[in-house]
């Protein structure tokens, strides 16, 4: 792997004069600086960067001339979402970070100035993230092989995995409206449902409300309608990272889905990790996509580059937790009942959004990719009930003496990302979680 | 058929000052008045109302005092989209109308004020039409029950009516940034494709490139995330329709649909008719839903009113022309290639919304929902050229003597939507067109 993108801002003797930023395990140290939209009690939103548990207000921050910013760049920080920022493409951001973590720094200027610090930094507790960007659209694909394969042998037994699914990075529209920030609860839909020997339908509250385990990828620069995105370009319009609950309703989706495919057994709601860790601070950890099993065949030339073999993927260390009312009530902490790696996915973030553009569409900066459900081959690696539980035959026995087939009201789930590599600062990617509300 | 919204901006007797507007047959009568925005050359886009051949130009309207207006009203009249008046519901848009119908009468004061009428009505020759709105999600159906049927016989000879299609109405996230206004060129989309006896697919230009006449819905006010929408009132959430032209690639849909349903084979282009032609306009030519065959489920409670049973469906007699670059350079008109009637659907729109929120999702001012394409039980009534065609194996013969299994370059399309009923002017929903590039 080469490593071209590594600079300044990857120096692991680096440290903040924010103390929190600099114990171990925190999400985010000095070499993160994930973006963000917050709102202070009272006030309007406007962006941030998060260092250790304190956020840095951008626009007041420039304001303050702590950064030296083009016009169009501050400008694009003064906003009340990351669009623009995101619009500008890798350079400005680059620059900014750089800037960024200079000023951070336990020897900038802004380390012995406290009253500025005062004004600038935010305590976290004191402040409501929201969804960072105006999402445009929001695609979500399928690229975990193993995931498809569950699924597709539960609803599929004849046909688990399709004859496309080795060529063609599968995705499908999602619904932009119902995307919710971490925290938002979430409500139990109703919808049609139909048992295989039952005659007709019914319509009632979901019984298999399920989560599913994601990487989002967030488009910076888009690309005109009718210009399609070169695999070696693809990265250049990708902004950076967040985790992604894609809430779903089992019996739902079950019986709606074909042909067209999966629509109110997802769109009733989405929870975004409202932190955005950048492709910068995402650098050391690129890894090679993941080889494919001997006998697959090797993606068509225009999803094939030697840089995307070589560094495509990123090694992100996934796990989801499931709190229940019951184990509130006894004091239980979270339990984990998934852990897998980002890495495994049969199609990179650059193969998919290559694939999205290669009919012309456009990619407009805000637009969301999600990866699909991350699932690994053993059974703790499956990221979301529906296989954790294998359809509800082998429901979680939770400490609380509990079981779980499908999540039940009270139920929180939580996603955690980390980022590891020896010689390397971690950097986590914040709260993704919800609570189901009935 | 009660008829309560029938008033005097439905009056067959009432004339505009606008000689055009008078001619039969404009699609843009006194009676009509819809919404769009426009751009005149070099200056910002405003929002206007077709009126003949004339564009009124509200904000100019407003700013002269022709209309009294509350200020909230005024303001969303005075923004770049349609999206802030679509969100005040009902009832100021209708007062809007009965203003705009009082003022461009024949015996109202602009009528004698040339001066004013040279400054806020301008030719449409001018102006350029944009998208009205700016669209947050678009979500397409699948309501002709004769299109889902051909279809599936094609793609699934073994189900070609799937079990759910009855009770559900099966519907799919689409793409939003792609859609482009009437006019705007197609360009021909390449992606993946297989035949049924080849080893693998190969990636290249679309060679089944086809049109999809469907009938689209404008939400007006939103509902928030988790408050589904009765059926009773989910007319109150509908703004308007205007015609769509969602133009497929076959081959590449029929590769990668499964089984998370149409992508690429759709996000390419979608063709929108810039005037939006309101609920108020439509109202003499609501009818009863179709009625369903001998044998069909009624449709569940929450998708059934006496409401939606009386006059839940829409008549709007529809059409598709198809002009060659061979037909232009003979001088040939276009070909009329299909007719069929929007009253045919197995769904309504009402239908429709109310089972999009049944689930809690939220609709938003400014989405659009799209019927699906309309067929009829006659091939001349089929809205696509897989359809008409029959994927290829009947291709039209075109009075240049060419043939068309697939669009080919330089072919122009073109729909037409007419609502036409005795003892009422009839209206329009004006140009909905493109030409395929390459």
């Amino acid at each position: 792997m080469s490593e071209p993108r590594l600079n300044e801002t990857h120096d692991p003797a680096a440290r903040s004069f924010v103390a929190s930023a600099n114990v171990p395990g925190t999400d985010f140290p000095l070499q993160n600086l994930p973006f963000g939209v917050f709102r202070p009690a009272g006030e309007a939103p406007r962006i941030g960067v998060a260092i250790g548990d304190r956020v840095l207000d951008l626009p007041a921050a420039i304001e303050s001339g702590l950064l030296d910013l083009s016009p169009e760049l501050a400008g694009a920080c003064a906003a009340l979402s990351l669009n623009a920022l995101m619009g500008l493409g890798p350079e400005p951001r680059r620059a900014l970070r750089r800037q960024l973590f200079a000023r951070l720094r336990s020897d900038s200027a802004l380390a012995s100035d406290p009253a500025l610090q005062a004004r600038l930094l935010r305590p976290t507790f004191e402040i409501e993230m929201r969804l960072p960007v105006e999402i445009g659209d929001y695609s979500d694909f399928y690229a975990s092989i193993e995931h498809a394969a569950n699924v597709g042998s539960m609803f599929r037994p004849d046909s688990p995995l399709l004859p496309n699914y080795k060529w063609v990075p599968i995705g499908y529209h999602g619904r932009a409206s119902s995307i919710v920030p971490s925290g938002t609860p979430i409500r139990r839909p109703s919808g049609q449902r139909k048992a295989p020997e039952a005659e007709a339908p019914t319509f009632g509250p979901s019984r298999q409300l399920d989560y599913e385990l994601e990487v989002a990828a967030w488009i910076g620069r888009g690309n005109a309608l009718g210009e399609p995105i070169d695999i070696e370009q693809a990265e250049d319009h990708l902004f950076g990272l967040s985790l992604l609950d894609d809430w779903s309703a089992r019996d739902l989706q079950a019986w709606e889905y074909q042909p067209l495919g999966p629509f109110l057994g997802k769109s009733f709601a989405t929870t975004l990790s409202p932190w955005i860790v950048t492709i910068e601070a995402l650098a050391p950890f690129r890894v090679p996509a993941a080889s494919r099993p001997e006998g697959d065949p090797a993606p068509l030339p225009y999803l094939d580059s030697q840089r995307n073999r070589n560094e495509g993927a990123f090694g992100i260390a996934l796990e989801v937790h499931l709190q229940t009312r019951g184990m509130r009530e006894q004091a239980l902490p979270p339990l984990r009942v998934s852990r897998s790696d980002f890495r495994s996915l049969y199609w990179t973030f650059p193969q998919m959004i290559t694939h999205h553009a290669s009919n012309g569409c456009n990619l407009r900066p805000g637009d969301l990719l999600g990866s699909g459900t991350v699932s690994g081959k053993n059974p703790e690696q499956r990221g979301c009930l529906l296989e954790r539980t294998w359809r509800g035959k082998e429901p979680l026995v939770l400490p609380s003496g509990e079981t779980r087939a499908f999540l039940e009201a009270g139920d929180e789930v939580s996603f955690v990302g980390r980022c590891e590599r020896e010689g390397f600062v971690s950097i986590g990617f914040g709260e993704c979680r919800g609570v189901v509300e009935g």
